[in-house]
């Protein structure tokens, strides 16, 4: 089996590369070849027996989108886009990345099945910024997609062409729509979202964290381990029974900001806990109360789609992926 | 003001452009100007004073959409598109037009914004052909958009570029979901919708018609005039309590085919009514097992959009609106 990942370099796409070299297989087929492809180069998996090409390839430049078909990847695992902040900062790029780009890759899909009906499974990364307030406190698997993002529009607009794209034979697509990751590896960041990783990541390596909202604030959460637990799962199965509602909201953990700090407070204890400075931030709080605060994602569940138990499983996942397994 | 029609020489469109004569305000400004656009040049409407201009033009392509917005009018209809059938035929001129003609015309309108400030009214004729089964007897407004067609994957696309770029400030934009239109003049076409306009306007004229589904399917209507009076509401009203989300399904006549018949019974009697002929087409049958039936539509009920009062009052419509107000 062939996999292609694009956005390979980014915190999923090496987590998904390291884990489908380490299982070796997916849906039952042995892995022997992988392409990944980012902005900038990948770096190219240790471990791996099989073939593996990296390259820098801009999906939404001329051309390029068809480079990645041209090997006819079995399974396409598309990551790549420009993250919420910054599609919000500059209009143009998030366009000509987050739709253009993927309309590119799905058009050079559609070219390759013309030619010789090249159909690949095709895994797409929506996520809950498609959603936006109003909405009901447990958001149904129907209810309609009004994004209050530049981000959330390019994600519901790649979902839309997915499901036609399926609809019309050239692809076997199916979107997954990640909760917001937690906790994020790595240094803190501006994304109004930030804080929800940094009040647990900062903490545990021992430095203080801004909460700029209040502990009744409620988000959607799942960890990166469970994230690229989707992704192959998504690979993995019939995709038949989707119909033509080829995007699902994921599972994942619904807990508020006070149900995050007391999981933190019974893994890593008050003197952690204490770390945590309280700086309400008027804008972060307006941007929140737009978020949803939990899914029912019945759809996900009933095909196998499985979260985090719990918010202290998901500070785990943190300790072992990230910390050695120690505090 | 000066009002810019995109789709100028369609049914609608022109229509749409009698009334605005007819009127000859707009949510309460004098008309003074018409600029008239199509693929061919649509025709100058009579008796109209003010300025007048008419010209072929294909949104899609390079730098056409500007020469639109150069004249910087006041309000934008956008009717323009590759209509249902032809656009799951032919599967790039649908995308070219529908998805990219709508988003060289909103970008043209952004470039223009960020020269002078340009931020016109700009209204778009979406369809209910962006639902798709299953989907509950009456359909709610928040519920999720699934379309069965490139078509209807098409307007959903641009009911979110439409609510991204108001969002942004680009536009004041609003988009209106028509039901499907009965009884639409002319001739009978091959649409799999054509039969519920044509079991009307065939025995009227005198002509046979062929029903190709039992008496108890289930659809949503609205005549031409309904429509017309949609988009004319949709310029007049004040568009902020629309908030995020933009885009509305138009009230309309919920009514069976065996109710179509009745009414045309009643207004027209039982010799016309025979010139119906039952022809079961499985093909049709099928597609139209996939459309929607009923809608609340409170949103637009609740901004004063008014809908035909009965199937009768539909047929009435045609009886004056297209042969001159007698049988």
């Amino acid at each position: 089996m062939h996999i292609a990942i694009i956005g390979a370099a980014g915190m999923i796409g090496r987590k998904l590369t390291t884990r489908l070299v380490a299982d070796g297989r997916l849906a039952g087929q042995a892995i022997n070849r992988l392409s990944l492809v980012d902005v900038i180069t990948p770096a190219a998996p240790e471990g791996f027996t099989g073939r593996v090409e990296t390259s820098a390839v801009d999906v939404s430049a001329p051309g390029q989108a068809a480079r990645i078909v041209a090997s006819r990847p079995d399974v396409v695992f598309h990551l790549a886009a420009i993250v919420s902040g910054e599609a919000e900062l500059d209009f143009e790029k998030g366009y000509g990345i987050n739709l253009e780009g993927t309309r590119a890759l799905l058009e050079a899909i559609r070219a390759a099945h013309l030619q010789d009906g090249y159909r690949p499974c095709f895994v797409f990364t929506s996520s809950i910024a498609v959603f936006g307030a109003p909405f009901p406190e447990v958001i149904p698997d129907d209810f309609n997609l009004t994004p209050l993002t530049s981000y959330g529009t390019q994600k519901a607009m790649g979902e839309l062409l997915l499901a036609d794209y399926t609809r019309r034979g050239f692809i076997d697509g199916i979107g997954i729509r990640l909760p917001t990751i937690c906790i994020r590896p790595g240094k803190p960041n501006k994304a109004a979202s930030g804080f929800f990783s940094g009040i647990v990541r900062e903490p545990l390596a021992g430095q203080e964290a801004t909460l700029p909202v209040p502990e009744t604030v409620r988000h959607w959460h799942a960890s990166p381990r469970s994230a690229v637990g989707f992704l192959v799962h998504a690979a993995s199965i019939d995709l038949q029974p989707l119909g033509a509602r080829r995007s699902l909201t994921m599972p994942g953990v619904s807990a508020t900001v006070g149900e995050q700090i007391e999981a933190l407070r019974k893994i890593a204890g008050e003197k952690v806990v204490s770390l945590i400075r309280r700086e309400p931030d008027e804008l972060v709080m307006k941007i929140v109360s737009g978020w949803p605060q939990a899914f029912e994602a019945e759809r996900a569940k009933e095909l196998g789609f499985v979260a985090d138990a719990s918010f202290e499983d998901i500070i785990r996942v943190h300790i072992e992926d990230e910390l050695g397994g120690q505090l």
